[in-house]
């Protein structure tokens, strides 16, 4: 870590930690790509730490990939980097960036709006275009499919390691691409909000809400709220719901509001799938909301 | 490492040592759970080990948890910290613990009955229930659902980087919670058990009936013997299978009984599933029996 | 690492660097058998990277570990040990080996035909038979199923951590089994191969020719090329197809010839699955032909 503006985030602390790089696609573990990804930063520095956030974002799906991002990069140090490579432009026009983020993480990508949750949440402080002529993988100039680890992995490993320097990837973007998202916010004695992801194991449905908002409402642990969930404006899903610190609070296989592990406001059943009992999405679209009785 | 405990364990060997987290859940890796929790243990040290041991435990299936644990716990050296998550009754009011096992390794984990296996197998020297209100991620007080990384991850992160001490986690438990499980024993001819688990991938299905038994009964490769399975005492399978050194020794899609790798009888078909074929399965209620003909 | 070859090869930085152990299997990551090799390569040395390539390699899928490998295992650093078990004659009395590749890897593995590709493409200085009786992990005489861990990840990791040396082993082998590859070649106007795998993501379709042969048959990138597929002799797909910089270049869903990022031609279809769509599988008797119109 050699960037100036790290420097200043971080402090002297930046230089002595060992750092870490964490994979992020749409890829799969079926095949040798993310480990050729993992060999190739193994090959910058072998003293980093190589990570995967997950490699199983369904194909394409820029959205998610957007929330996986937001979802576990406030866990990690600063100084981490971050590679997400879900990019159905491969090979067009996209560029590629790499974003410097208010809590000192550093996100190599495609231009795609993979940076929409992190920018809206977290705040970008700087975001550069990378020159691919440049930096990429030695004897890699002659190929032109796998930016990922040709060019992605690469840089990301050497920001990680020190070896090159935030300021010089290449010269600032002007203009980010962004996804659409409706912001939560009150309306009269409701919260409305989008579903930001259906939690792909347990079936809960996560909004972009803020348990803050709570407070605003007036409502605490016990109370009920009327619920409705519409797509594209119709009505998919109205019911009262109690707010719970506990899914056990309700019987199995019975629905909840609870506080989820972002402190944002969640839909679950139970010990069940919420999302496939009654038909539930995500993405642009989906609006949800939260009003008291 | 600084517990006194383990410290007789291991001698001096343990303060050197680098440290290993292995994480085990019912998470799935398709988002970032598991990645945040590896962040949390990076975040309390760059230098500890991070492993999965698997987050594909079906959902809530405690049973197959406690069994993950002991087949690939003796192959970690002595220090190792294991989170074990697989929590239905997250939010409830079990408790969460901290246990050193006799092979000097720690695991922490909700108290449902994930240490049953080890507890029976291995064996614990002791355990401590969880403070949950001192030893938790700074800032995770108004979180309810998450233990697994505001409360597991960073707890075992601690205590494998040796900034806690397994005495300081909390006070000893009463009583531990276990799984009822049938031991494997011999009644005249016939070695009887239960069926631990059914290997994943290639169907086979393991016992908990050592074979140090096969002397006892006085039985050797090559050896035939009478196998019968039975669920909630109603007879499933019954067959007259060879004792093999290797699947080859019957030809391919045919039933033979082995050694697994954890020295207890197994049956298999050569390059087949046998719990599918014949519609065997797992857990409370099953039973097998090896006879001499 | 101590072996005298690999140092030829490598040079002092061989005896610096720290060392990386990345395993190969079709044992997918459900139970505890991944673990328990990373486990005994930790009790080796706490200090190796242990990585994996994929445990999801169809069971007993030889030809696929073999192309596996030699994907990943270029972007690996010299002096990495490979670990690669898939072995559908475990407990037979097929033989054990490390193979010293010319790129200064080593491959530890069953005598199957896994090192196939790798042998084909990158070469083989010297291949060299475990003796299994003295090279296991202490404790694992009596076990007779599990190779994978108690001799191969065992092994892997003495090679790797410098306590064992290639020259050790055993004795060199005689004749390595290998599987039957239709090599590349140009006849005529065309250019005639097989068919390497399926992209397992993204349903591609990858070939074991070589970009260089476009040069010698003059054609370059915006070319249209009759492709004819066969199987066993009988033609299942013929069609002409652009060459291709990027996947953009044709409409969504329509298919083009691209070069991969081996350097090898390649089929797909732009955001959908050539593979599914127009049912091609891999392996031996396959035949693929780029033709000039």
């Amino acid at each position: 870590m050699k960037s100036r503006k790290i420097n200043e985030l971080l402090g002297e602390k930046a230089w002595k930690d060992r750092k870490t790089v964490v994979f992020l696609s749409d890829f799969g573990t079926a095949d040798g790509a993310v480990s050729a990804m993992h060999g190739v930063a193994n090959g910058v520095s072998n003293m980093l730490r190589l990570e995967d956030l997950t490699h199983d974002v369904p194909q394409f799906n820029i959205w998610e990939a957007s929330y996986r991002l937001v979802q576990a990069l406030p866990y990690w140090a600063g100084g981490t980097v971050f590679v997400c490579v879900v990019d159905p432009g491969v090979g067009s026009d996209r560029k590629s960036i790499v974003a410097l983020t208010e809590s000192a993480h550093l996100i190599v990508t495609p231009d795609n709006g993979t940076l929409t949750h992190v920018a809206d949440r977290i705040g970008l402080l700087e975001v550069r275009t990378i020159d691919v002529a440049v930096h990429r993988l030695e004897g890699s100039q002659n190929s032109h499919t796998f930016f990922g680890r040709d060019v992605y992995a690469y840089t990301g490993a050497r920001l990680a390691a020190g070896t090159l320097e935030f300021e010089e990837v290449g010269s600032p973007l002007a203009k980010l691409v962004k996804l659409r998202i409706e912001r939560a916010r009150m309306e009269g004695a409701s919260l409305v909000g989008s579903i930001d992801i259906l939690d792909s194991r347990y079936g809960s449905l996560w909004t972009n809400i803020h348990s803050d908002f709570l407070g605003k409402l007036g409502v605490g642990y016990g109370a009920e709220l009327e619920v409705i969930i519409s797509k594209d404006g119709r009505i998919v899903y109205g019911y009262h719901l109690p707010l719970c610190k506990a899914f056990t609070e309700v019987e199995k296989g019975r629905p909840l509001i609870y506080v989820n592990s972002l402190f944002n406001l969640a839909l679950a059943l139970n010990q069940g799938s919420f999302a496939a009992t009654y038909g539930i999405g995500t993405g642009e679209g989906w609006k949800i909301s939260f009003s008291v009785l």
